[in-house]
């Protein structure tokens, strides 16, 4: 089952996507359950009896929102892939993930605009999967992990890189607005055999440029899980992005900048694929 | 003006301090205006003509909220004073401030319970004056910043030292589950002549434990609104705390950090005191 967020007919509306079209799951759960993350706390049962069902509305007439638009939380794992960390850090693997925070104003979703910002100049892409909690906890442990997990989604964890050396933090170059990408949708974790062995690929104007397994994680997603939940309670609707496999433009020698007019896909197997666009700030 | 959210009676409400009991500006305002966000936003004027009115509420009825407990956003300035980097960094004053963020849920309001958490082993302190956003804002100049101001509060950016360690982050020291407090109440910008000439004062179960003047911040308020408005929209509520002097237990000889029982209070001048307890978590 693949859940969406959505605007239709100017109405913030969620449903399940299905081929063809979308079910409105909001009219049909009603006014108990006004957001799909309110759905995932109680309504899970009765999402997944619609999923047969017949769409409700044409795809064209859908403008996606991001998957969970108040979300508690987004938290992202960085540095947290072999391949990326050979080329960008040459100080050995970490002995704990780096975590940090994005704010929801930070992205755009699923056929959205990602902003190169006037303030900042190296504009880069980062395809990562992202786990979506479906159940409240802390200090999770490891076995209990999955028990908590919803489902999966995409992100472009876009990044100003140049900002990354502004102060100690990446806070700041990993938070301008709209620069980076959640999307299309939710697929429930009972169609995901196993989250670590998917593949994650960039492209960037239709160019490979990231191309990696989830199985090359350092820290993978049962420990983050765990880890997050020491020192934050997990709440229905969070998302954990996993981190990115090699083929930034960071690493890369040439380091050509993401600018206006180019496409990014990024597309996980048996997930989906985010696309955007990207746009100079007005 | 001293403006305040708060629970009375089971019910979320925000209002206005004023000596002997509270105004209860929500009663008056409306539903046009839910909350204190709302309220700072479009009923300005509206709270200002009500702040000489006698009291709706006797004190000692209220329980006091976080200032702005839907805040959009709280981001935190760190290693902001001359005394606290030159006791904790050697490597000279930062080019650009660190910036992080925390999360709503990893602070308690004034009158809480500071929870000292079972997977850290290192709580420490910091008191430091937080301005408050009044006025959407992008790119803000630093000539412009001031207007951006709605008042100002005080946060205790209590912090985990030894998950400061683990990955390359703070994020995580930084976000554990009610180890930090804000409060009690937001005074209005007009009633601070300077706020780069505030005095912050810790005591730790009544002893003195910080005592610096905000003129000692490396990057001063106008710069920090500046800064993160290059990255993110600030919005009305959000929040900037500015850093903290010396005189945390991560500076200290001794480093006894915090444990249950004990209590905290950060004063800062002409803006008010924040008092906390120490409990371990359940």
């Amino acid at each position: 089952m693949k859940l969406i967020s959505y605007h239709e007919g100017g109405k913030a509306r969620y449903g399940i996507q299905n081929g063809d079209g979308v079910i409105d799951a909001s009219a049909r759960l009603g006014p108990e359950f006004p957001t799909l993350k309110d759905a995932m706390v109680g309504g899970m049962d009765q999402l997944h009896s619609l999923a047969g069902e017949a769409a409700d509305v044409a795809q064209g007439t859908i403008k996606y929102d991001l998957p969970i638009p108040n979300a508690d939380k987004i938290l992202c794992a960085g540095r947290n892939y072999r391949a990326y960390h050979e080329v960008i850090d040459a100080g050995g693997p970490l002995q704990f993930p780096s975590i940090f925070g994005r704010l929801a104003s930070s992205f755009v979703p699923h056929g959205g605009a990602v902003i190169n910002p006037r303030e900042g100049e190296n504009l880069d892409y980062e395809g990562e999967l992202v786990v979506v909690i479906g159940k409240r906890g802390r200090s999770i442990t490891e076995e209990n992990a999955m028990d908590h997990v919803a489902g999966y989604t995409i992100m472009d964890e876009g990044t100003l890189r140049d900002w990354g050396k502004k102060g100690t933090q990446n806070m700041p170059s990993k938070n301008f607005y709209h620069s980076g990408a959640i999307g299309p949708w939710i697929v429930t974790a009972d169609e995901i055999a196993d989250p670590m062995k998917l593949h994650i690929t960039t492209r960037r104007n239709g160019e490979v440029v990231q191309d990696g397994g989830t199985d090359l994680m350092i820290f993978d997603i049962k420990f983050l899980i765990s880890h997050a939940s020491k020192f934050t309670w997990l709440e229905p609707g969070d998302m954990i992005a996993t981190g990115s496999p090699g083929g930034t433009i960071a690493g890369s020698d040439k380091k050509i900048w993401l600018s206006a007019g180019e496409t990014l896909e990024v597309e996980i197997s048996d997930v989906g694929t985010l696309s955007v666009t990207i746009e100079d700030e007005e």
